[in-house]
């Protein structure tokens, strides 16, 4: 017989599958069509294990990969919502709430409780983990969005000071990776990829 | 300046973006498209972080969830070899082999190093690690197959005996997930999704 825990996990893998149907503004390179949520999540994983060593400070490498694994399910049932979006960044928290509650709680309550907790971290922004993971987050679609010629950029009229704005935490967080965020962004204005 | 160090950590995070390109056999739920590598390496380290406690012994999590994460990047030049296919098995090894090479060594050579002999313990499938990672890289496509339906299997004529083949690496990692297994074949089979 298949114990109800792992029933509860079967469950729940299963049910986060659903990432994968919800796209990112930004593309994938080669441009055809935007990122998922699941493909951004690896990426960002991946970017943790390579980039850690950038960090400020000694950050929990197993938190900091379950955080960037996990950080997006909450979008399975409050969307994805696009940071540049106003009015919807500000319905998005209490969204978001109500659906940790659910899609968490479709886990066995040890579970629940640590993925849980390690999301409401994340969200906070406090911890090094935290700083890091939020970080790399604004990174990855950074590097795809000058990797597709700025497409998505364009397509919303985003500027330099936009994106220089959303990654002001990186200078906190790691002068060398501020530097090539800065370098990035200067490169993309030169080819027109981003408006001034 | 960006330093030598950091430019080869980001031509290869870029590089990687590739694999969302990569789709494989089995379909996501919802079922109009077939997954890419990418999804399918983040559906892996979810099911890591929460499935290990059924492995025989103890696995160390950051080198399984570093597994999953980067086992399919060689597929970037050698493509997805469906298991079932025969012929395409025979020249895996070795176009997988090539693509190790090239991809890993874009890397700074301490981290090609590391992410290599990763690549490598996965390969062989001996350590709790590797037999970890082996045993969920078989369980999740199963429930995905499961969950659409069966509708890759019946594309291919595949039959229960052959699923069953597989995953049979499961029986020596964990009694719980290998009966889990087993009864998910047993009901797709009685659904009608996979051959007898
Ligand atoms: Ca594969």
């Amino acid at each position: 017989m298949v114990s109800e825990r792992l029933k509860k996990q079967i469950e729940f893998i299963v049910e986060i599958d659903k990432v994968k149907q919800i796209a990112r503004q930004n593309y994938v390179t080669g441009g055809e069509r935007r990122e998922t949520d699941a493909e951004h999540s690896w990426h960002l994983a991946v970017m943790a294990l390579l980039l850690a060593e950038y960090a400020s400070g000694p950050a929990d490498m197993i938190k900091t990969l379950k955080m960037v694994l996990i950080h997006d399910l909450v979008e399975i049932d409050a969307g994805d919502t696009y940071c540049f979006d106003e009015q919807a960044v500000k319905t998005q928290k209490k969204r978001e709430e109500t659906a940790a509650n659910r899609i968490f709680g479709l886990l066995p309550a040890d579970q629940a409780r640590d993925f849980r907790a390690v999301w409401e971290e994340f969200e906070a922004g406090l911890t090094m983990e935290a700083r890091l993971a939020a970080a790399l987050d604004r990174l990855q679609p950074l590097l795809l969005h000058y990797h597709t010629a700025g497409r998505s950029w364009r397509e919303h009229g985003i500027t330099s000071s936009k994106v220089k704005e959303r990654n002001r935490l990186t200078r906190e967080l790691s002068p060398q990776i501020c530097e090539l965020v800065e370098d990035v962004i200067e490169r993309a204005v030169q080819k027109g990829y981003l408006a001034e």
